[in-house]
């Protein structure tokens, strides 16, 4: 299939290489990982970034490097693999995907019977699922996202906002909520998609522009205070469609700062408002957005910002990257890293599984997916 | 009195000053202005904002010229005035209240009978009014603005939400929201004040934030995403209080890009929504808001910032000033300066003149300030 998706991981089993964030939106550079020591350091460096991203390249990496060495015995396989994964969970220890794919890999290692060359066999097999299981995920949600579009928006062409990065740069490829509008845009249904620059960490302006502009998708950037004005203006947004740190029971979800208050403003304007999230975000154990604390971030993202410096005349100085200060000196900062989008404002949770909406009553029945 | 609000144009009849909003907020540095060429390079240069202090430093910056200049006859000093307003009001030629008052100050020199001593005299004279009475309209819409808050919200200390810089740095002095904002504060009633950071020119970040730690009124800077959030765990947060480039005879307000998601999320939390505006900014020749056309800034804004650089032990360095550059190159831009908050989503029309509010059929009468 020709596609014009942005891959930010890019595997084969010769070799893994990967999109190095640290250079984005300005310079897009393809880095070679070669073995489980580059891994650890692109994931520490915050070369990839995201919760699934970070599983899948420590986990194709140790492949990577597995095909390439020599193993006399299958119990040097298993150490071998278990120390590496050790070493790499060690790069992000609070990433639970993390985490939880090393733990299904050395578990799968030790439980394999046979000798070195078919548990390394087995092993890449199973890193290699992890990515195509990843990216059919988020492929799943723009599937259905698009199929339940048809169903409530119809069949003309109709434009969508959305916030923060939720696209290849935020998962194993594809995305959720930005995945649903590739997946509109494919079928031709997308008039125009508008990002939110997503304020204070601005993953909008530089990782979901970038993504819409190297997938050629009609996009324009707007700040975080002219949504309203935006959808007031903008008859054609039909659809406000969003990722998730975490849906509840009851369907409140958890998401990037400003999610709520977009979700306010869809409401007034009869925009619906969607969540895009993979089934493992929704955590059945959290009754609903009451139990979900909010983290607070540090100052500093608020009141400084870090890119290439511009020249007197004007131009991009790709050398030359600075970080300037924004704000008054002494001001008092609140800064929560997210916050909750009631069930009551949202219309529908799309997720690889199927879409839910709420029931007669207004309520959310997330468990199905579990059962 | 002894006062802590912050003054943007310091003058005495031997002086006049400016502070420098270029070094803002990093940097507060007061510079003289002597002449007419001093005001006209600090308005052309924009060391001074904001349309009613451009027209007040216009005409004091001539007052002290004229006390330091010796005339042989009246009609030198009218020739002189003349010129030397036409000049001025080429600093910056679309600011009306600038030509306003450039050409009430010419007519008033024309038609005063007397010696050229009398004639500068008179000049001075009305200039210095200008300033007091700038300053006195602010100081009475904060007052106007503590009464009603009195009467709607009671006795009880309560918090306030503010957008973009309306104080001494955007007027005369005192300010008009933020005028508000101080007059609850010296009353003893306000228990915070947060400030939008409003992009995305970070008017609140780098203006607003300033005043308040130079006042030293307790406050927190936010970005704009987080109002609804804030609004929601903060319900000591009673009312938002904003400014206004113009106010329709409906009430319909337009002011900077922001306020309208402002005012919906005011109502949907049931927060008092006040408009802060002196009876010079109601237009009653525009009916409402629709006929009010919003103005498209350059992208430029919304994608670059300009700052002092923070070197690598993350100190700010004043010396080094650069821009840099925080959006995916190639993404196209929506960038409104203002858009309108609706009469319907408006508790008060806050004046120097009084308090309007909404009659029993929901609607704003402003024609009796005009009378």
């Amino acid at each position: 299939m020709v596609t014009m998706v942005l891959e930010a991981i890019k595997y084969t089993p010769q070799g893994l290489y990967i999109l190095d964030q640290l250079r984005l939106p300005h310079e897009s550079v393809y880095i070679p990982i070669a073995n489980s020591v580059d891994a650890f350091n692109a994931i520490r460096s915050m070369t990839v970034r995201g919760a699934p991203a970070i599983a899948i390249v420590a986990a194709l990496a140790l492949a990577v490097e597995l095909a390439n060495t020599e193993f006399p015995t299958a119990d040097e396989v298993r150490r071998f693999v278990s120390e590496k994964l050790k070493y790499l969970v060690t790069s992000r220890p609070t990433a639970v995907n993390l985490s939880d794919a090393a733990g299904k890999l050395e578990n799968l290692v030790n439980e394999t019977e046979g000798d070195a060359k078919k548990l390394v066999g087995t092993y890449i097999a199973a890193a290699e699922k992890m990515l195509v299981d990843d990216v059919n995920d988020n492929t799943n949600i723009g599937r259905n996202g698009l199929e339940w579009s048809k169903k409530i928006i119809g069949n003309d062409k109709f434009s969508i906002l959305t916030i923060c990065n939720t696209g290849s740069l935020a998962t194993a490829g594809y995305g959720t909520a930005l995945g649903i509008i590739r997946s509109i845009h494919r079928d031709g249904l997308l008039s125009h998609a508008y990002a939110l620059e997503t304020r204070p960490y601005n993953q909008g302006s530089r990782l979901t522009a970038y993504e819409l502009v190297h997938d050629n998708i009609p996009a324009t950037l707007i700040t975080d205070s002219m949504a309203s004005v935006l959808l007031k203006t903008h008859p054609e947004i039909k659809m406000i469609v969003v990722g998730a740190d975490r849906v509840a029971k009851n369907g409140d979800t958890a998401n990037k700062i400003g999610t709520y208050q977009l979700s306010i403003i869809a409401k007034h304007h009869g925009v619906k408002f969607v969540v895009a999230a993979p089934t493992t975000s929704i955590d059945l154990r959290t009754k609903s957005g009451e139990d979900i604390v909010i983290e607070q971030r540090k100052p500093e993202e608020l009141v400084t910002f870090r890119g290439p410096v511009i020249d007197t005349e004007g131009n991009v100085t790709k050398e030359e990257i600075k970080t300037v200060h924004i704000a008054a000196p002494g001001i008092g900062v609140w800064n929560p890293a997210f916050d909750v989008a009631p069930a009551a404002l949202i219309d529908a949770i799309v997720t690889e599984k199927g879409v839910v909406e709420k029931d007669e009553n207004g309520e959310f029945h997330l468990e199905p997916f579990f059962l």
